[in-house]
């Protein structure tokens, strides 16, 4: 997830606030050993790759367990740090985050693919789109797949073995067709996505199968929140967790040199706002709070064992 | 160039001090409305492209006019940062470090050619050689052409009009096929290029044409050089600079957690090594020792004029 949600449709921020618990994940944190009511929460890092700052300020969080789980994008220049950093933990819980959109001004980048297989893809310098609509408009789903695959096999090429998918900037959840490739690319790797089971907005696309996770809340900050706020918005959320599954979406980085580049002239998670993050997950106070409300840190690990042993 | 030179055959180091000044070179200062015998200097900074870090050195550098000339490498990250700037800086001196090598452990970078038309030039992951010799016994003649021709044409597409073409690590002087069509190509865009006539060592590729510029001398920092004598090898070069055309080649770069993060166990030509030649052309002694030595800073678009006005 990046800035650029607040420009597109906020499918992902409606869908998933609008998701409930399903009767399957009343049974989730038991089949994780935990009594039926546990709210289970995973603090997920996201955009791994895309910049040292934000790899440091993420690897960090994890090694600290101030998060549990992350994601990485495939396409991005620094994978092969966040690959030799996997390998160093191989218990640490690390996805991808599957990408077809580049949406920084001075930074871009393309498919893993081969750009000409992947044409519908890609703009004439080879670069991926800075939105959700183009994508959604002109890719092509076999192409789609191909380049899905591509990351993946990457991924796997560099060592990286990844727990789960999920999808930058909710690109794959824009229509049917792709959601349908995102699900069947999972499927045949066996991994569990993120995904947005019970949603009325959402378009009729493939449902989950009964073994299949599924969250019932997401929760990913906005740019409609105070900045002396910051920490409370996340107090509040950890105040507020209900029983079950939730994931809270965090953008962690150091607001340094490199990172303000990356982001130059986008106050929408950009480098401020990642460090901002980064302060409050990483703070004694927000630690506290998840002590004192009963919260229970999983990662997509677990879910992947869950969706393997029903 | 970067720290590889030190691990490959230093090629271009040996080559570029044999060089001599050429019948033809002594008309140069005269074909650019200078006295016979006055010293030309490019200063030029190389590796554009690679990271915000190496770009805001650059560009400060190229700003306040304390070096005159630099190059990107298009397959880097950070070119679109390269091309914004280039645009708001029309005459600034920028010229295509041409790159079929990926050297650093923890970043790397591919082909600008979509990988199925040049699968010579990469391995599995899609990823250059990080030394010179790989690519001198693998690469095909034909697809080094349409690597470095996509290299040009994506830098035209970006907006980058380039001054000059050089070679990133000296690659495409590594070999008589690669050095014709290192040649070929700069001929085809009608570019002046970092050429090695009159080299007695180098093997007996494609020569230059009459009115192609060629350098007497290439000076660059090596790791021999102790911390603490960095401004003194500078400042001797500039007081024993000849009369002719010479090309001072610098990595400038700032020593912060980005540029450390891309050259991680790398001193030769690492971060810190970037910092220290920043500060050296920048400061003010070494300026004062061009005016005191009578050294004219000249760019390759000049070079490019006298090409055309013979």
């Amino acid at each position: 997830m990046v800035r650029s949600l607040c420009r597109m449709s906020l499918l992902l921020l409606l869908a998933a606030s609008t998701l409930h618990a399903q009767a399957k994940m009343r049974s989730l944190a038991e089949r994780l050993g935990h009594p039926a009511g546990t709210k289970l929460l995973i603090l997920h890092g996201d955009d791994l790759g895309v910049a040292h700052s934000v790899d440091a300020a993420s690897f960090d969080a994890l090694e600290k367990g101030a998060i549990s789980s992350a994601s990485v994008m495939m396409p991005t220049p620094w994978i092969t740090e966040v690959a030799a950093w996997a390998k160093a933990h191989p218990d640490a819980d690390i996805g991808l985050h599957l990408t077809l959109t580049a949406e920084w001004d001075t930074y871009r980048w393309g498919s893993v693919a081969s750009k000409g297989r992947v044409p519908s893809l890609l703009d004439s310098a080879g670069i991926f789109p800075n939105e959700v609509e183009p994508v959604a408009k002109r890719a092509k789903a076999a192409e789609v797949e191909r380049e899905l695959r591509a990351q993946v096999e990457r991924a796997l090429a560099l060592g990286i073995k990844p727990t789960h998918l999920d999808s930058h900037m909710g690109t794959l959840f824009a229509t049917p067709e792709m959601m349908a490739v995102y699900l069947r690319v999972a499927r045949s790797y066996g991994l569990p996505v993120l995904a947005l089971r019970g949603d009325p907005k959402a378009p009729p696309h493939a449902s989950l199968r009964a073994n299949e996770v599924a969250l019932d809340t997401v929760i990913i900050a906005g740019p409609e929140i105070p900045r002396d706020q910051w920490k409370k918005f996340y107090l509040d959320a950890i105040a507020n967790l209900k029983p079950g599954l939730t994931e809270i979406i965090v953008h962690l980085g150091h607001d340094d040199a490199e990172l303000q580049a990356v982001m130059v002239d986008h106050p929408d998670y950009g480098a401020a706002w990642r460090q901002r993050d980064y302060d409050v997950v990483t703070s004694e106070e927000f630690k506290q709070a998840l002590k004192d409300n009963g919260v229970v840190l999983v990662g997509w690990r677990d879910l992947q064992k869950a969706m393997r042993q029903p």
